[in-house]
């Protein structure tokens, strides 16, 4: 089964918005053994969008549209589909009902165009929307005697992501003729790399080789880790969990000691929750990071429950005066536990976390640039580490926030 | 002229990364005046390759192929140009010397499928490399009698960028039979809409409209403002330069009361910049954006020399027992000048900037999600003032980050 994209957009052609729906779908795609060899990207133009559309679909077996959709005289996705199809649109009475609801419930008025985004080509089905206006479309077309499918989202996001999940994938799946459901777990891990990951799992990937079922595949995610993700098809989604489940576990007993969640948890919700679930509350002190490790912790809803606050220190008398270090290289195992102590003590927190090093661009106290010390005092114990870190100022400072945050982990559950 | 961009790599179809690259030679093609209205993503595959290659051409009068260069078999893009050619590879003694220096130089041992990236196309002219290892391509081909021409330029962003501006579109607007040089500037803005701008901007944009030369676009940014971007193209780059230079001022005359910086320059730079150059020194107190603001400051490389730090005060008490702020709703005008006041003591700090407001998702003391006070402490000056912000958590916050230092730019300047 081979299904292309082809994004419609004059902004995306301008280099004015990035196209990433069609990254999603082809990472979506490929998880469930769908090929997507060609991705197109074309501006607001009936003829091209025409045009592109009709020699993609001599190559593939069906083609998602995205984009295009909306009620303005430049949304010509549906006009095109249709003259593919060889058919008309028509007002679809259901969709239309749907869209003046939702512009009455607002209380506002409905520009007549808007009803454009009704108009269906005749042998279409609709993809009800949830989010948006714009329905989706399941398009069936014959070329040269085979019969195809043209999917028509929308170009923002989130409705895309919707329907592509709800509806294009599991008719994808059905006209494949595969396994209905396809699950994924994805295990988040920190601290190893992608090579380091891969000979760990040498023998768990050669069994899921022979398996054929679930699939392994890593995402290096940069300063956010490795993302190792498990993607079952089975016949039914308990099936699919259930062998997610037991492949997940084997997974775990090999590096289990790096996986800190999964799925949508980030180090950041992980470290919240943990302390979260002991009654513990956070102090920072942070020079090399600058504020980051706080910004991040902050855009977790609900993290004021349990931080408390950070000292940014980033001139060395702030970390002199205001949070106690005695004076000597700041750049230092003990200058980290003293900030981690005075953090502590000036928020008033159960737990203090500090970090200080050399981001660059040149060293400092004869520190070379990637150093890092975290510092930690938690209950009766205070601890240090130095860690050496690659990369360039900004990504120096994000590999330290996850570093650091990962250390504190590692203490809470008593991994590390 | 019309130039579309050919992304090369089965990863890009896997969305395991995503192609910015095109996005990126879009935004320069269009700042030039050149058309592209078909942007592909394709696989390592030859025959794919090739083919769409093929039909590309059959449109547009240039094509730039982006990625597959390296030096292993899967990077295929010089073989697929040599077929549309219909010429052959041969190896370019200069290429591979710089090759083999380049490894001399490091002291690394070459393996001998590099000189697979001195391989050049019969006909075609390098673009030396003057970073990576790939050379560039610049090949003529003849399609149904017509002169065209195929770029090969690496997939590493910063090579290509390099390539681009310094090859390819010199070349495409040489072809063109257009003025040689585009010269840019941008003019960042902050505090005034799209719709505004446009409005202030009116009558200029008639007038650039009727000379035609240089051009003007908006480029919306979100939380870093709308970027007011004139393109020249003049027959040298002195008088691009001129006509620029006229232009800003004109622009600068309407709206110059929301330009902040041109160019490479943020909003954190331009505040450092004119806290350096007046010998001031920043503290700040943050608590609706949680360090975001301390964050981006210390981003800049040479901050120190300015910046003392923060007092992240997520928690009431830590503004009322740090900052000293008195009792009473913290999100306020009276809490933002306390806390800035709070954190130029505490930080030693000749200037204090505090920011309290509501992020979300729910409200706060009675004041809704959006609700920012900026706090400034400045000589004997204490001031305050209250925004209502769009969007959620997120874009709250970095909306915050953003006004925050407008304000205190402001200040600094007199515009305030």
């Amino acid at each position: 089964m081979r299904c292309d994209v082809l994004a419609i957009g004059t902004e995306l052609l301008l280099g004015q918005i990035t196209d990433t729906n069609s990254q999603w779908m082809g990472e979506q795609f490929a998880a469930a053994g769908i090929d997507s060899l060609l991705q197109v990207k074309v501006g607001d133009n009936l003829a091209r969008i025409e045009t592109v559309l009709r020699r993609m679909l001599a190559d593939a077996d069906a083609v998602v549209v995205c984009g295009g959709l909306g009620p303005t005289h430049d949304d010509l996705t549906r006009e095109a589909i249709t003259a593919v199809m060889g058919t008309r649109l028509e007002l679809d009475d259901g969709v239309a009902e749907v869209i003046r609801q939702m512009f009455a419930s607002r209380g506002r008025r409905m520009a007549e165009n808007n009803l454009r985004q009704a108009m269906v080509p005749v042998g279409a089905t609709v993809i009800p929307q949830t989010r948006g206006t714009a329905p989706g479309l399941i398009c069936p077309v014959t070329v040269d005697g085979a019969a195809k499918v043209v999917y028509a989202v929308p170009g923002v996001p989130h409705e895309m992501k919707d329907m592509v999940q709800r509806a294009v994938l599991p008719d994808l799946l059905a006209r494949s003729g595969e396994a209905a459901v396809i699950r994924s777990r994805t295990l988040r891990t920190w601290g190893e790399s992608e090579s380091g990951l891969n000979e760990r799992l040498d023998g768990l990937i050669a069994r899921l080789d022979d398996a054929g079922n679930p699939t392994l595949a890593f995402l290096a995610s940069g300063w956010e880790g490795i993302k190792v993700r498990l993607t079952a098809k089975c016949a039914t989604a308990a099936e699919a969990d259930a062998l997610l489940a037991q492949w997940e576990a084997e997974v775990r007993a090999e590096v289990g000691d790096i996986v800190f969640g999964v799925d949508e948890d980030t180090m950041e919700s992980v470290v919240l929750q943990l302390l979260r679930e002991r009654g513990l509350s956070l102090g920072l002190a942070e020079s090399v990071t600058g504020g980051l490790v706080a910004g991040r912790i902050t855009g977790v809803p609900g993290a004021s429950e349990v931080f408390r606050g950070s000292v940014v220190s980033y001139a060395s008398e702030v970390k002199f005066d205001v949070l106690g270090v005695p004076e000597g290289p700041v750049v230092s195992e003990a200058a980290a536990e003293a900030m981690a102590i005075g953090a502590r003590r000036v928020l008033g927190a159960d737990v203090g976390l500090a970090l200080t090093g050399v981001a660059g661009p040149t060293e400092q106290e004869g520190m070379p640039v990637g150093t890092l010390c975290v510092g930690l005092a938690i209950g009766e114990q205070v601890l240090s580490h130095t860690f050496r870190l690659a990369g360039q100022r900004d990504q120096m400072r994000q590999m330290s926030v996850i570093t650091a945050l990962n250390l504190l982990r590692g203490v809470l559950t008593g991994d590390a």
